[in-house]
């Protein structure tokens, strides 16, 4: 067993975080930061930060800290970020828009190559650089491009059918932003989840929790 | 101390997931479930939903389950929904745009008052039934109007000052897109963070992770 297999999802969903700060860190100019320094701009503890990257063999030396840029692209290179794995968008709507246009793939480790909608008015609209492609064409496009991830940007109702023909073209990669519960019906694949409505009941549930103390 | 002082994030969370899916059975016109029906469609177990809506008293009586549209009314009061909490956004970009026009607020426990952004060609412009305002106005409308809620969808270059401007008009609670860290700065604020980022690389270490397995 590789050491990777251990990684808790709590160690692998601060990365990010250490992955964008550090960024911050080479823009700024900043070339060196000792694990203390880093910990107290993380909120973190150097030790928690030690664990973290000791998961993948550790990084930095005793006395001396981190080298921002060498951690950063390790960290990079952990994440996978040079994978340019190829994506499809599902959905032109309000959402999917923001997310095609909004989102920096290629820097987060995808390459978004087609975007799907089933409503005439969408069709054929210029997005993100791509025109919008009908969802009668999905197969043949799929056996072409061989896209491994799928984004979501669908109403729940229409995600369950688009989810299985998927799941069927061999497609098991999500970022799920609908309310379709991908995972219970397919549990081998891979989804992210993004939640926006939970999110802001949430938010409303601690402000209301707030304001009855 | 009352009883809901004690419930923790993961119970608190999990709580959105029940709500949508109460409506969703509301909407199918289910007027009774139980609870091993409702754990089962859920992927989490009887007990943990028994334990879960213990927190805020219980509901449903042994043997005969839940109402479906009493559990959801109840609920969406623990959420505290009829909140209408007035709300202000920033940054009229794609993010904004979509925050804006997608989200159903009202029906979340929020009302949209007021679209802020700082770029001339925004200013002015409609969206969700909002013209954008300068953000100049900003002292003026949040002393009228004394929104509680801000919806941060601006740079994280933009998100330090507007903070502590906010922070000190006496806004407390955030819903954060932007990769500044609120909590961090302000301890004592409402946080709920949405880093779109974050999750898309979470995804690709996943793919990554498992493809090299």
């Amino acid at each position: 067993m590789s050491r990777r297999e251990k990684v808790s999802m709590s160690v692998i969903r601060r990365l990010p975080r250490y992955y964008r700060f550090l960024i911050h860190l080479k823009e700024k100019g900043v070339t060196r930061i000792s694990s203390t320094e880093l910990s107290t701009k993380l909120g973190l503890t150097a030790s928690q930060i030690r664990q973290d990257l000791n998961c993948f063999g550790g990084f930095g030396q005793q006395g001396y800290g981190y080298i921002v840029s060498q951690l950063c692209d390790e960290i990079g290179n952990i994440l996978g970020l040079s994978g340019k794995y190829p994506t499809i968008l599902f959905g032109a709507g309000n959402l999917g828009r923001a997310i095609g246009t909004h989102m920096s793939f290629e820097s987060e480790g995808f390459r978004l190559i087609g975007i799907f909608d089933n409503s005439p008015e969408r069709i054929g609209m210029e997005l993100a650089n791509l025109k919008v492609r009908d969802v009668a064409g999905l197969e043949e496009f799929c056996k072409k491009e061989k896209p491994v991830m799928a984004i979501f940007c669908v109403p729940r109702t229409a995600a369950g059918e688009l989810a299985e023909q998927l799941y069927n073209l061999g497609i098991r990669n999500f970022w799920n932003f609908s309310h379709y519960d991908l995972s219970m019906r397919y549990p081998d694949a891979i989804v992210e989840n993004v939640h926006l409505n939970d999110s802001l009941m949430t938010l409303c549930y601690r402000i209301s929790d707030q304001s009855a103390k």
